[in-house]
């Protein structure tokens, strides 16, 4: 392979060959293609972009790079992933929701870095919970349990982790077939028969636009089907923060609160509709409306907060029963914001919030930093709701709250009317290459309540 | 400086400040900036271009990065640059002709990589010829005889020669800011009063076509002229090779022969262009008449010969008086390449005679490789010549003459009818902001002669 006539060939908007992309992959991952041919290379891929059957190889190549995992002796398997987001605490609640209606989720979690959090991260905030399972423990608990959440092994796709950590120093993360083929090629490698990717888009995504949005979950759709998995994504803003709790062990708390029924009303509908995008997708739900039932049932008799339960004790969660809140690490003693003004919240700036709460512990700023679990910021209020002055906005907990957080949070709030409040834009499905809106059923779950 | 940032921002098309650009070059000279960073950068520049205040921070900051001549002791100085060719050995017959009408020519001059020469090595093919200088001896042959060439000092831009090594093998050579600033912040770092651009279009040069090498003239005429320098341009064709000989020791003596009144017409016609350029450009000629007038006295009178045999023999060449070619390893018993057809050649394909060139030992096919100097190409017949069959084309010259030389050689030929030998388009010149054909003048030049 002729590296500089590939960088030129991307270069002059020429499409490599699956040869050629397979012979880059496999160089870099070796360890023989010098890191400035290749961050070159990504450059030029960011301005050229790459057609479908580059992606699709590009997906492959990376995918072979490593370790597969085989599933199939699972029953029907489901997965999840999200484009990463503020309070993003799904995971915990709509993979138990799934596996209490029959699917099982296998699934592998990363680490987060910077302000958007990673799901094993929160799941360390249980004490005693296990997230590097061996692969036999990891199979066996999803055969018995329907559930299991595990840390990604390290032999599981080398080139991502390479090419990742090359991108993230070389500006070429915002690249719709980078980006694609870096989440395809992790999540086919551990290939669940079914994948429902939350999509986001707006402030603090990797998408500005719900429009590029569209076309990733586009891009990663096709290369899940060409691969033979049954593909769904839901296009979610990610303007606001998702829910009230922003840190591990307060976010797993909300987890299993909402599984309780009890909540926050936008990360209610967020679960609800991946929750029921992935038992229509798997072909469990005839449609939509009994998806919706079945998951309304498995919160309102507990079977999904029990899943919960399950999950962490059965990976090492010291607690009993259902008491998985005495295993959480909670914060005590916050700093508390109040209001200054009446008003309308109009907006809430999710990269604010998120900076705060690593700033105050709650997440790396760089890949050696500890986690303290227990720190965070805990909303009371988010956007939409009406606030009297004096009121409490949030509070904030971590070992050492530094005299600016304070008031940087208050800067994430903006006040305004009640015309000022941004419209929901939430609820867009992506299945079959057809286009659905989910809002208009969640509405009436959540009138009917 | 943030690397990242800054990437980023060139990435979207912003232009960068001085002082960022300024530490970009700071931290890869000094070996802080990391190759990945910068390739992606140099990529980065290469789809978004840079401003006309970019490009000269750029060269700024690259001549700054290391050690720079003060040439203001030796009267009005004048250096040429030439963007590469096949045959190019222009500096030996323009410098002499310069040096015999009184300006100083004191030049430091590089290497040839791949099927492009460098004046340092032609120089090298006189028995004895110095071309490492010291500064003080370099100043002072400048000083006593008006005309020196050596290699160049190895602190020389040192910022240059690590950011070319990276362009090459990273395809971004050709990017006219990164070009650009390249050969000036070189010329300005022995900052000559006046700069004379031999800038080459065509197949077998960076710029494919006339009008991108007129922005790359013009790019490099401002920053010449931003820094208090005189800069005029040739637009050179580059499709066929310069004169008839490519090799080593067999275009020192195609120079000697040209500054003694014989040769290529086409090599002599470009000889003079850049001659009354100088001459005209330097303010030593009131207008280019005259300038072709005092070019044509010191070819007739000898003293441009006897210039090029002064210059050589100061700087250590092993011959008595204009004796030159009794120094030179000149080759014998070549193979001769016949005319398989009648025909005029229409079309003789610069690269490939460099390459044969190359491959018969006179180039570098990687830096370590060592030159012999005697091989090379001798062409008896240039485009525009009629030939009959049965006549020799050209000579071939080395130690080892593989086999598919020949057959690689006489596929450079094209032969056809009169009308399709292509129009000379040579002869433009960018000076004071304007353009002037020198062609008309030079033409008389040789109708007279």
């Amino acid at each position: 392979m002729d590296m500089i006539a590939c960088i030129e060939k991307k270069k002059q908007g020429f499409p490599l060959s699956k040869e050629e992309i397979f012979a880059i992959i496999k160089s870099y991952t070796e360890g023989d293609l010098p890191e400035y041919q290749m961050s070159a290379f990504l450059m030029a891929v960011w301005f050229r972009g790459m057609n479908h059957d580059e992606i699709y190889h590009l997906t492959m190549a990376m995918m072979h790079s490593g370790e597969t995992m085989d599933l199939s002796s699972l029953g029907l398997t489901i997965d999840k992933h999200s484009t990463g987001g503020i309070g993003d605490k799904l995971t915990l609640i709509v993979a138990p929701l799934w596996a209490a209606s029959g699917l099982t989720v296998a699934k592998m979690s990363g680490r987060g870095l910077g302000f958007t959090g990673g799901t094993i991260d929160k799941m360390e905030s249980v004490t005693g919970c296990d997230v590097a399972l061996t692969p036999e423990t990891f199979l066996s608990l999803a055969k018995e349990n329907h559930i299991v959440v595990t840390g990604q092994s390290k032999n599981l796709v080398p080139a991502d982790k390479k090419i990742y950590a090359l991108r993230d120093v070389t500006a070429t993360v915002d690249s719709i077939p980078l980006i694609a083929s870096s989440i395809m090629s992790k999540k086919l490698a551990t290939s669940a028969d079914v994948l429902i990717l939350d999509v986001k888009f707006g402030r603090g995504s990797f998408m500005e636009t719900k429009k590029d949005a569209k076309i990733l979950a586009q891009t990663m759709i096709e290369i899940g089907e060409k691969y033979g998995r049954k593909v769904a994504a839901l296009l979610s803003p990610m303007e606001f923060p998702l829910g009230f709790a922003v840190g591990n062990a307060l976010e797993v708390k909300e987890a299993y609160d909402i599984l309780g029924g009890n909540g926050s009303a936008d990360l209610m509908k967020h679960s609800l509709f991946l929750t029921i995008l992935g038992l229509y997708a798997s072909g469990l739900c005839a449609n939509v409306d009994d998806a919706l039932n079945v998951a309304k049932r498995h919160i309102a008799d507990g079977s999904g907060q029990k899943k919960l339960c399950e999950m962490f004790r059965c990976q090492g969660g010291q607690f009993t029963g259902n008491d998985l809140c005495s295993a959480l690490d909670l914060p005590h003693n916050g700093v508390e914001l109040i209001a200054e003004q009446d008003g309308y919240i109009t907006d809430l700036n999710a990269l604010t919030v998120g900076t705060v709460a690593m700033n105050l512990g709650a997440g790396r700023k760089t890949l050696n930093d500890t986690i303290d679990h227990s720190a965070g910021v805990l909303l009371k209020k988010n956007v939409g709701d009406y606030v009297c002055r004096g009121e409490v906005l949030a509070s904030l907990y971590g070992k050492h709250i530094a005299d600016d957080c304070q008031e940087q949070l208050e800067g994430a709030f903006t006040f305004g009317t009640k015309d000022e409040i941004p419209a929901d834009d939430s609820g867009t499905v992506l299945l079959d290459s057809k286009e659905l809106e989910l809002k208009g059923i969640i509405h009436k779950l959540l009138t009917d309540s």
